[in-house]
This record gives structure tokens, sequence and C-alpha cells, in this order.
């Protein structure tokens, strides 16, 4: 996709790296990866081992880190973090999309919502009372916020979200369509053999720069509200129950359920489809893989998991079946322990 | 968040239990947790473990059973269970919302579709032909209908719900906001290497006081109908395939996925992230803890289980180097009882 | 249901199959199981274990094999593959629906969109600028199509789906509600201990006759699209990553999540729940178990799992406590072992 035309001067300047070889007035007009790459195109050099596609690239520039600049045949944009530059070129050449103030015909605003004037509030929205919508703010089609939620400066919510009471969400947040944030709470008291529903009056504070992913489902505290802190990254169709709290910059994968009240610290990654039971703590730093059930907390920083890797089918029903066997292995030791040991026969 | 002010003399009344302490005139505007409520707060003492919380608390009454009494320090509400009265007071504080009656500027309704007066209808809905809305439904913005559904009374689709053709939802019934209920099954026939859709006619009948949760789906039948018994909560992200049935006041914890025709009994508990194969039954009173994967019929009551409680990861992945290689060890074990045994080398 | 009223001669006629016994212009207007279809139903013989309710059946003809002829007590449509021709003939009695032509008076169509006459565009659509809709094609209430998009003829989006930025969604295709089709990728690059979103510029690419499910989501590719082949079958609550991609006639079960740029091949199936690690590849033909997860290639056809029955909890609890331990088993094997080999014993 074609996206704004840059210069190589201006890039270089606007990431502040150094730009090798080439016409510094060459134009730039998309990305594409190392080996397609043309001569209006930009690349980034992620890994050593692209090192190959570095040396046929004909690429119109490369981000790359200095010890990659020899191998480089084309211009090159000279950088310790080249990923992060990438993002950057990224953003600058496709940027993120600028509110086009005003708001539909067909959307419904109560009268006791405010909706910042350089907001854009899209068709078939619906604000109920006490909303405040930030500046700068893009609201796509088919929006719903209950009354009583923010919605912080800049921040986008593509199209059919649906934001619950008093829900809110700070700076440039971008939550893709489908996402409920601030649904009720998972919680009942047992009456008899039926459930009694116990209101949930908490609602979801969300910090800045925090992006929630299609689908995705974020419940309203109880009492209490839900937070999450500041850069998390949510990725589609996770669950996160009432009165979670996630740490700043924690990135969770798809599929992930997270259950009440469990408590996940700063910088975490959550692999995808992962399960969180309720009521426990995760400590900051700590990295949980793909599938891994978390029953209990987790105190170090690490790498922790559950997660068994497929296996031919007919080898995997083996080993579960030797896993079902493994108390009589344990006495078959044991048995034989003790046989070599005629202290351990007497007595017996 | 403050609701409805209530005196401590109403609130014993409305939940027939006894008053110890205070002044009975007290008002009450609004729940807390034990160790934060303010004097016009309710909060409710749910377990011995917070029995510190009590005996520092400022709250303006405590519900808690008569264990209890001797400690707390402020007006206290006595009963059997705590945790019953303090659902019913808290929704006493905090009523369900209740429809205000009328049909939004901006809905579609079918002229052959039947809106009782005194439900609510709100913007951009759509209803098709056929359907029956009760008495005192709330449907709020976007939800949509196809024909021939019917929502009993006092039931509640939040915001975005789609019904598919003649599902029935019963009587004060709750649904979050981006349920799905009575899409297609997922049913084909094999025709060479593609697939060929079947029809599924069915559709899905939901008894009285069940909750569904955001974005969750539930899928109508291929012949008969997918049925949710009474009082069954389901939570967010949750798969029901087409002509599952599921028992009353079954509760299924999020990202659960249930296959086709599998029948899950009444009073079932059904722990976050499980799966359950098709054409299975469980029992009642059976519990699934989370992530199980239940492949086979249970037809007793109890616990089950196959989730993996995480470890670190180089912990866990010497766990599967071994799980891989038990069957050697199990050859090695009867190598080992076959040279103590004469007669067993004897015959080999 | 009662659908459309045909004869049993134009039912054999139209499926190409023989038909035994009975009055061949008796009519068949509805589908039901074998052992409850009556005289002017259509049921069809799945499997030899049903042969009793063959033998009982009162249905008005049924769909068997050459085998199962001689049991049938009423009129009999005689073919090879039985569950082919009854697929046939449901949607025969049951057809999709057709397209009413037209743009419903609340939908909001961009003046640069392409809307084909005899497309339907239901209430509330947004379609932006250079979309494509194509003849027959059926949006329901609440789609939202994003710049660029192209839907192939014949196409049905049921209602509330959204395509992101220049989808293209091929013919005959089946969109269930809620499904979100090129939402943003999650990509980032990590700047400090926060993460910068890296644009995601591709889109996504669907052949013909696909089906996706209700609350499924496909994300859009980071440069190159996600793509999605001929026959492929998604079912509900499915997550499909930036870059996937689903070979032909694959069949995804409900549940699963698939990371970027994983690519899977043709007429695979994918068991519910499933998780599959991005940046691998699965051979054709390959069958992946319930709630099993890839982890690294699998480059041979055959089925491949890592789920884990259900078991009561108690036993699965030893099971894991044995698992745990067996790195002390292997020891006290080796120990053993060597006790037998005085060799061993001397070199220790």
């Amino acid at each position: 996709m074609t996206g704004t035309v840059i210069t190589l001067a201006d890039l270089a300047e606007f990431l502040q790296v150094e730009l090798h070889g080439g016409d510094s007035r060459s134009p730039i007009e998309s990305l594409a990866p190392l080996d397609r790459a043309g001569p209006r195109q930009l690349a980034f050099m992620a890994h050593d081992r692209y090192r190959d596609s570095l040396i046929d690239t004909q690429a119109g520039a490369v981000i790359l880190s200095p010890a990659h600049l020899p191998h480089c045949p084309v211009p090159a944009l000279v950088c310790e973090h080249p990923h992060v530059a990438y993002a950057q070129a990224a953003r600058r050449i496709h940027p993120d999309p600028v509110a086009v103030p005003g708001i539909h015909p067909s959307a419904s605003i109560s009268d006791q919502a405010v909706v910042h004037p350089t907001a854009q509030v899209g068709p078939q929205c619906v604000v109920e009372a006490d909303c405040q919508i930030g500046p700068g703010v893009i609201m796509g089609p088919g929006c719903f916020l209950q009354a009583g939620c923010q919605v912080g400066e800049n921040s986008r919510l593509v199209a059919r979200v649906t934001l619950g009471p008093r829900v809110r969400l700070g700076r440039r947040a971008l939550v893709q369509p489908g996402a409920v944030i601030g649904g009720d709470g998972f919680g009942f008291a047992r009456q008899g053999e039926a459930w009694l529903r116990v209101p949930q009056v908490g609602s979801v504070c969300i910090g800045d720069d925090v992006e929630v992913g299609a689908n995705t489902t974020i419940d309203r505290g109880a009492l209490d509200d839900t937070i999450i802190e500041d850069g998390v990254k949510l990725d589609n169709l996770i669950q996160v129950a009432h009165n979670v709290h996630i740490g700043a910059h924690t990135a969770v994968a798809g599929c992930v359920g997270i259950a009440g009240s469990a408590r996940i610290g700063r910088r975490c990654g959550i692999g995808g489809g992962a399960g969180i039971l309720g009521h426990l703590e995760i400590a900051d730093d700590v990295t949980v893989t793909a599938m891994t059930l978390v029953t209990h907390s987790i105190r170090e920083p690490g790498v922790y998991s559950s997660g068994v890797p497929q296996a031919p089918a007919r080898e995997w029903n083996r080993s579960l079946a030797h896993l079902r066997r493994l108390g009589e292995l344990f006495r078959r030791v044991r048995g034989l322990e003790q046989e070599g040991d005629p202290g351990a026969r007497q007595r017996r």
C-alpha cells in the first residue's frame, strides 16, 4: 500500500539516524520485506538470518544496525534499534488516521454528554449521559458508550466498540471492532440450586496508550474497578474478568482468559491461549508461554510453562497411557530397591 | 457508586434478618469492601480470613453470620447465608434498570413483529417479522432479532446482541453486548476435497433467568434446538455448538468451548478455558476445572481435571522430556525385574 | 421447520439418485432425524449404528446407501454418499436466502462505493469509499466495510460484520454475526519498557466458498496479506493472526488460536481449542485434535495431539505429582541398573 512520500534525507532526519549511500533526495513511498522491496520502498533488517536477503535487496533503503552495514548494497539508515526505527518510519509513511471533526447525523448523543469539537463520532454511535469524548477522538460506526464514560484525547474506537457504565479510557487508546469493555462481571451467590446475581458496580479504568483487540472483553469490577495500566497491549478474543489488574506495558496474546481479581505485573508477556486463575499474583517481567495454565502466584521474574507440544497421536496416546501407570511404576521401582536391600526386606 | 438510599431498619426488614446495634434510621447508600467501607456503606463478611478487616471496619453495617457477630464493631445484619443476603441487599441499593417504554425512532421494527407497550427498544435495533418482545424487555442499541424470535418478560439485551431465526429467550434473561445466539451450526458433508454446508434449521431455546456473557456464541441446532435450561449462567467468550443441551443452574466460566450435541447436566460448574467434545454426556453436579479437556462422558458427580499447573519453563521442559522417555523407563524396570527373577531369565 | 415442498420424484431427479418404493408423488416438506420423522419428512441414514431407528422409521423417505436398503420400511433414495445427498436435499428444501435488491435508507454508503443493483444492503450498514459489493450479495444489519473492500457475488454477511481496509472476500462467502475481518495485526517493537505499534498495512484476502463463524477474528497482514484459500470453514470464536495462510478446504473448529505467519496446508482439520504457534508450517491433510498445542512444524500428513483427557481430580493430581518426580525415578532406576552391574559399580 502506498503511503506518504518522504525523501531519504527527511527520513534520516525524522529518525535521527545516519544515512549511508544513495541519493538523499530519493523518495520512499511504502514498506516491503527485504527480499521484495523495490527502489521506492523501505525495508529493515530484523535478524542475522536475513543476511542473504540483505545482500540481494533492491530496496530504496534499509534500516539496519551498524554490524550489517558492510553487507548492504543499497542506501542504509543505520541505528542501534532497527525495529523501533522501522516502526517509527512506518508510522511516518502510514500515519494514524486523524479525526474529521463532527458528529454523524445518525448518531444518538445525549444532551448531557460532552463531545470535544475536534472529535469525530461516526454513524450510529450512541453516547449516553455524562460521557466525555476528548479532543481528536475517533469513534467509528456503531460504538456505544453507556452513561458516564470518558475517552481520552486521540483515542480511536475503530467500530462497534461497547463501553459499559463509567468506563475511563486514557489517551491514544486503540480499540478494535467488537471489543466490549465494562460488561458485567461474572459474580453470583448460590441460593439453593440457583445462582443469584451480585450487582457489579465497579467499572474499568484504562491508562494511556492501551490497545484492545477485536472482540476482546474486559468486565467491570464488582465493587472496585478493573484496572489496565498504561501501555498494555491486549490482542483479540481475550477475556479479562472483573477486578483484574494488569500492570503497565504487559502484552497479552490472543485467546487468553484471566479470571477475577488476578493481578499481573508490569512488562509481562502472556502467550496465546494461556489461562490465569483468579485471586493470584504474577510478578513483574514474567513470561507465560502459550496455553499455560497459571494456577498459583508467580513471585519471581522468568519464563513459566505448562503447554505440551504436539506429537503424532499414536505416540502421544502411548505417553498418556504411561502417565496413567506411573503410580504402578513407582511401586515397582520401590519393590526392586527393597529387594536389593536385605535390611528393607526384613523391615517389611 | 452511590445507589438508592435505604435505612438499616428497612434493609433488615427487606432481607428479613436481625439488626444488631446501631441506629436503625442510619442510611446506607452504597457498597464497599469491609476494609474500606465508610459509615454510609454496606459491607459483608465473606470468609473467616477477613476477620481482621471486620475488627477494624468502619462500615455503616456488615452482613455476617452469627459466628462473626461478636467481632463486629459496627451495626450487623445477621443471617445464615451472608453472601445471598448481600446479593439481595446489593440489588436493592443498585436495582436492575427498568424499561423506559418506547421504540427509538432509529429502530427498524417489522410490521409483523409484536413489541409489548412496556418494552424499551433502543436506537438502531432491527426486529424482523413474527418476533415477540415481552413486557418490560430492554433492548439496548444495535440489537438484531431475526424472524420469529421471542424475548420473555423483563429480559435485557444490553447492546449489539444478535438472535438468529426463531430463537426463544425466557424471562429475566440478561445478555451482554456482542453475544450471538442462533448463528448457524458448523455442519458440513465432505464432497471430494470440499465441504458442503448442511442447512441448520433448528434454533436455540433458552429458559428463564439465563445470563449470556459478552461475545459469547450459541449456535442454532441442525434439526432440533440447542437448549439452555433455566438459571444457566454463561460467562464471556464461550462457544456453544449446535444441539448442545445445558442443564438448569449450570455455570460456565469464560473461554469454554462446547462441541456439538454435548449434553451437560444440572448444577455443573465448568472452569475457564475448558473444552468439551461433542456427543458425550456430563452428569448432574459435575465440576470440571479450568482448561480441562473432556473427551468422554462423565457418569458420576465429582470434580474432573486435566489442566496442568505452570512451572518454571526449564523444569517443565525436563518433565516433558521425561514423559517422552517413559516407554523406555517401563522397559528398563521390566528388565531389572526379570534380572532379579531367575525363572524369568530362563523363560526369556 | 417447514421448507419448500418437493415430491419424491422431483427429489430423486434433483439428487440424481434412484427412488425405491413409495408413491413418487408423495410430498416432502421438511427434515427430521430417522427416529422422529413423519410421512412428510426426509431423513437420512448416517451410520450403521442407527439401523434400529431405520427399521422403525416412519419417514416420508430416507436417503441411504445400497447396503441399508433391505432394512428400510419406507421409500428410499439410494446413493453412494448419503451425507452429501442429504446436504443437497436439505438445501433444496431449505434454500439459502436470496438477496432482496436495494439499500436500506438507514445505511450510509459512500458515493465512491459501487453496490451492484442486485445486492441487498441492510439497515445501518456503513460502506466506505472504493468498496465493491458484488451481484446477489446480502449484507444484514450493522455491517461496516472500511475503504476499498470487495465482496464477491452471492456472499452473505449475516449481521454486524466488520471488514477492515481493502479486505477481499470471494464468492459465496458466509460470514456469521460479529466476525471481524481485517482488524490490525498485533505487531509492536519494544522501545525501552514500552511497545511501539508497527502499522499493519497488509489486508486479508479470502477465496470462494469460505465460511467465517460468529465473533471470529482475522487480522490484516503487517505488509503482505493474511490469506484464506477457497473452501476454508472457520467456526466461531477463532483468532487468526496477521499473515497466517490457510490452505483450501481446511476446517477449523471453535476457539482455535493461530499465531502470526503460521502456514496451514490444504484439507487439514484443526480441533476445537487448539493453539498453533507462529512462523511454522503444517502440511496438507493434517488433523490436529482438540486443545493440542502445535509448537513446531508438521511435515507429514497424519493425526497430531497433545490434549489430555479428563480424569477424576484426585487421580489427575496424583499423575501430576508423579510427573514432577520423574527425574528422581529415572535416577533411581539408573541406580538399580548400576547395582546389578558390578563393572558399573567399580566405574563409579
